[in-house]
């Protein structure tokens, strides 16, 4: 992927995110400090966490996580112990009961003792590990999003959080879908190996070109759709619940961690 | 290991738990239902299981998450539908303000409502498969409990909850070290590879002869002492904080699950 930003932009974590914060960059992380470990953010308050830990524990390859900061703290001790997760994302959005009201650039003025922040594994960093391996990713030879769909299968639920598994398609050539399985099946912690190849109507998808998220890619000839669980899942069934309030990062603006992809890849 | 118990008791998990429950086996289960994995149980109430479950998640390898329950339910619905945790396992222990005060067979009586039942993976299961493997286990030889030990190393605290990481010891030939590493590494939700091998001293321990829990086991020549995370951490941090009510397996009266253990074997 051939991305503007990422020859202009620091390519150390700590650095891009000083101009994150400082309102220099407020545009997507995808291609940007390549090799550390990018993540969603979900941030409800403690009332909710317990539901919210809860479901990503039973439901990990949907919600990998991969940290979760202690009651009222923005900074992320663990992943990147610098940052501050009020302010180091390029953009956000903001929930009450379930509605989007704002997608601010920074949530200070946001943020409360009560809230906890979930930081969840991103494909970015098996999508990168795929592209290494010489394996074509079609989203981003058609510079769009990838596309995303609602399955008929259920999440293990939680409390009040229930609903279906989303899932993201990337077209593979025949000839390499054993490939990418091998390679996607070391990171565990951005969603692991597929959870289904090819026909979509086992997944009850009824059309491949009307995704529920994202962009339509064409599938060309002897290439099978291979399904991931999508960090979506957990955005979307946290949503259905309408909890009073709920911040997010805004798609594709990921936090970038700390954490070398190397870290997180499987012994 | 020979156990007479293995001889007459049903090697079926739910025919083992229907003798438990019908009060008929009150003993230990180690060499109970060989190929199934075995748990350990702690039970707090809603107020303590946020606190709990995060302290799981940030130290998996002490506290392999195999399942935790609904509020209020003692139905194992992942790991065992048609079981009661509250009759299934063999021999409680149960705490209050961080004293134990009981050591019943069964805890109906205890259930309330608000009630979280959080099982853990078992050492169980990674040392059949090194028995499997011809490793032999020291403790199973001397017909004794594995040594345990506190170490220097704290776990990542969660709230209320912080302490040591509490390791087992087995004495391992130099030459199987390697082997017993990548066996027990095939089981992350068993504590998977050794947190540590050789002088203790470095993990702070000042004397093998003389273990925080369990029975000391001789070192023989040529042999290294292997140390792994040990599901006694969860239990003594636990206590540490002194919650009001804490229920628990008594030590090596483990709840016997529905999971052969091909189950959580790595991919």
């Amino acid at each position: 992927m051939t991305n503007l930003a990422s020859q202009r932009l620091p390519s150390a974590p700590s650095e891009l995110r000083r101009l994150i914060r400082r309102g220099c960059w407020a545009g997507p992380t995808a291609g940007l400090a390549r090799g550390y470990v990018q993540a969603n953010l979900v941030i409800l308050p403690a009332d909710w966490a317990y539901d919210f830990l809860l479901f990503c524990v039973r439901n990990p390859k949907p919600c990998p996580l991969l940290e979760v900061t202690e009651l009222g703290s923005p900074i992320p001790a663990q992943t990147a112990p610098g940052a501050d997760l009020r302010t180091d994302l390029p953009r956000y959005r903001v929930y009450q009961d379930g509605q989007l009201i704002d997608e601010p650039t920074e949530i200070t003025g946001w943020w409360r003792d009560d809230l906890v922040a979930f930081l969840l594994g991103c494909s970015f960093t098996f999508e990168d590990a795929l592209a290494e391996a010489g394996i074509p990713l079609r989203h981003w030879e058609c510079g769009c999003n990838v596309p995303m769909y609602r399955t008929a299968l259920a999440c293990v639920p939680a409390g009040r959080l229930h609903g279906p598994l989303v899932v993201s398609m990337r077209p593979i050539p025949a000839r390499q879908v054993a490939r990418a399985i091998e390679i996607s099946a070391r990171y565990p912690l951005a969603h692991g190996a597929p959870v289904w190849i090819g026909d979509p109507a086992g997944l009850g998808i009824a059309d491949l070109d009307r995704p529920d998220w994202g962009d339509p890619v064409p599938i060309n000839e002897g290439e099978l759709p291979v399904f991931w669980a999508c960090g979506v899942t957990p955005q979307a069934v946290a949503l259905a619940a309408r909890p009073p309030l709920m911040i997010t990062h805004a798609p594709g603006h990921m936090f970038v961690t700390d954490w070398p992809v190397s870290r997180v890849e499987r012994e």
